[in-house]
């Protein structure tokens, strides 16, 4: 199937930006400091509260992105009129084309505190207006798919449905079912995700389907007409019993499935399945789709459920709805043209300096340490995996990976993981990180 | 200013919708429910975890992406390929244009549990296709809208700046600006919101801009030179104290402002007023923006602040990152014409069938509770306020309150709430929801 990214990715990119980027930019283009060669580096200081790992997504949404951060007169008209910048300012922008470099980890790869999984190389000018646009994706994609990962992790190998749309932003939504897929989910509601991004799609009915018809008997039989009888039945809306034997009644053993959106699920998955059985509808999927999460879900492991749908909670991190990654100069060049590491000092918020390597330092195939360093990495040690790759080289995009890609990824990266990654409970993230001088 | 809407709304917002409405449209049109006169809608349950009460945001978003909800060739292309539904309901979505009417509350309005936010009035084809769209707007923008108004009510008239794009998805961002200035926020970083809503943008630099330059001097200098000594100067990337006189050194003792990002908030705006003071700098301001919420406002109000800035904890909406709401089918014709109520009856989940009306009752111009009922209200206490206002008729729109509308409609409204609205302390809904015969 081709993909039709137009509608995601139509609009200018270049105004998702605050406003200090481009006052930043005005006082640099005066002192001369914006034409400085400088290294940005995207990292998380700590992961959230209690999470063994972090899982990166948004990088291919981030190069789209790239793609479409244009200064278009419409976008330049704004800033006069708004007396954003000045007009050398201006004239800047109007002719801006990232022309630097972007390494980083592959999409889907997992990721740890201070893990530098972006690094940015331009000059200051062409960095630092990149800012906001290259946190917002990560930030917000990352989030989510480290909540997907827990949760297919919980899941071990059922399915899982995305279908969250409706409790988060409407672009967002797009995103976060393109970031679940990564992850491993199986299928998304959104439609959007299915044509932006290829993320397979699915759903039936609601209870509106079922209330719009004169009963519930009239409702089934016209899915059934309409779907076939491998559809999935809502059974929840008046009495489950009565509705499990109605939808077995209409559709006949092979009715494809079931789904339970409200009270004890697990009592009810068992309930439903040994009265599903006893119908002859052995092969009668369950679903169950109410305000689950990984806790949830992990719960749910002792009951006959066949697929999870997972809304709210994904879509809004689990708990975690941000990954908290920052955007800071980490080099830059200096009067003399040599390149140096700079940091802020704050008591609270340090930073380290330098351009950075990384690697995940592997003991018989299992990750043992995320090792950071400045330069080059000693050679030697061939169990090391190294985590950076190109993604943009002279302003072009080399990195192309497509959305299976960042899944097998992802997979390979967890499945590499110590095994304290499947646990639910809180904990240290479930490898150290280290700097190696 | 003139808005120009073009960069935000320019995709169509069709597919923005899941699976299951176009499935469920399938399945009604060759039932013949698709044609049935229906009622949907939009509450919440509940509000979130100790919320005293919450916040409608998004109608004006909604009412502009109903317009571009509209299935072009592109989109019934995807619909086609991915075999979402069959071809009937394709032709049927082709000429899709809602012609039914909206109303709903005011943009800006405060609510309560099961509020009737909004209602949808269509055919049932007409009506269950909005359902993604509704919530996702809904859900995200009245969250942090929420969110927002426990912090500008924390900050009891000192400005609070939005600048947390970088922590959420980039167009939630640009939303995300737009609810908070509707809940009293006073700017936003966003561009892209000033583009789109006419939400005032500010911004001055980051410790990026400090540390490209080869010294603090240089970058202080820089950013005077370029911005004016109204400029606000960042104070805490090396050491604040020394930061501070350089700042007034180099933009004289009427220096705008000085930012502190970072280490104890409190302990630091008192030094550094003290400081400021010191130097004859008066009237220069401190921002301060290091990872604030409404709680750290309401700490900070014992200080020498005179802004608040505030980023993660408002666009993931403080601790509630979404709204809740549900679009639920309540009311709907049957085989003889007749409109009738209809509710599911899951055991957690119970609806209240039928088309509400809804009041705020008012003593001394104090609200007392949220009335609701079915039908039409009783005539008499004229201190009732209605709440439920035309949006949509016959397929226009016929509400266009501009954001200044909203934010003044929320000041008035969050001032009639009883003082127990002010606390930041967990607890019940500040006014009782009241079902009226």
């Amino acid at each position: 199937m081709s993909i039709d990214t137009s509608a995601a990715q139509a609009a200018s990119t270049a105004l998702l930006t605050d406003h200090y980027e481009l006052t930043m930019l005005e006082a640099t283009l005066r002192s001369g400091a914006a034409h400085r060669r400088s290294v940005f580096e995207v990292f998380a200081r700590r992961l959230p509260d209690g999470r063994r790992y972090g899982v990166l997504a948004g990088t291919g949404r981030l190069l789209d992105a790239l793609e479409h951060f244009r200064f278009g007169e419409a976008e330049l008209e704004h800033l006069r009129r708004a007396r954003v910048v000045d007009d050398a300012t201006i004239d800047w922008l109007a002719s801006y084309r990232f022309s630097g470099d972007i390494e980083g980890y592959a999409e889907g790869e997992v990721y740890f505190p201070n893990s530098p999984v972006l690094q940015v190389s331009s000059s200051f000018a062409e960095g630092v207006i990149l800012e906001t646009l290259v946190l917002s994706i990560l930030n917000h994609d990352s989030a989510i798919a480290a909540a997907a990962s827990r949760m297919t992790a919980a899941a071990a190998g059922r399915p899982c449905i995305e279908m969250g749309s409706r409790r988060t932003h409407e672009w967002a939504g797009v995103a976060a079912a393109r970031a679940a897929y990564i992850a491993g989910f199986g299928t998304s509601s959104n439609l959007e995700a299915g044509r932006s991004y290829g993320v397979p799609t699915s759903g039936t009915a609601a209870h509106s389907f079922t209330l719009v018809h004169d009963d519930e008997r009239a409702a089934f039989e016209a899915q059934v007409a309409a779907l076939g009888q491998n559809t999935t039945l809502l059974v929840d809306t008046y009495d489950v019993a009565k509705a499990v034997r109605l939808a077995v009644e209409v559709a006949g053993p092979h009715l494809g499935g079931v789904r339970i959106d409200s009270g004890d699920l697990l009592q009810q998955a068992q309930d439903v399945r040994a009265l599903l059985d006893s119908l002859g509808a052995t092969k009668t999927r369950i679903v169950v789709t109410s305000d689950l999460d990984e806790y949830a879900i992990a719960a749910l492991q002792a009951g006959p459920v066949d697929v999870y749908g997972v809304g709210t909670s994904l879509v809004t991190g689990s708990g975690a709805p941000t990954a908290g990654m920052v955007y800071k100069l980490v080099q830059r060049e200096d009067a003399d043209g040599q390149m140096v590491g700079v940091a802020k000092k704050s008591k609270d918020k340090q930073s380290v300096g330098g351009r950075k390597y990384a690697l995940r330092r592997l003991e018989n195939g299992v990750a043992r340490a995320e090792v950071i360093g400045i330069g080059d990495p000693a050679q030697g040690d061939t169990d090391d995996r190294s985590l950076v790759i190109p993604l943009v080289r002279d302003g072009q995009r080399v990195e192309n990976a497509d959305l299976q890609g960042a899944r097998a990824r992802h997979t390979a990266s967890f499945e590499e993981l110590p095994p304290a990654a499947r646990q639910m409970s809180r904990g240290e993230p479930v490898i150290p990180t280290v700097y190696e001088d």
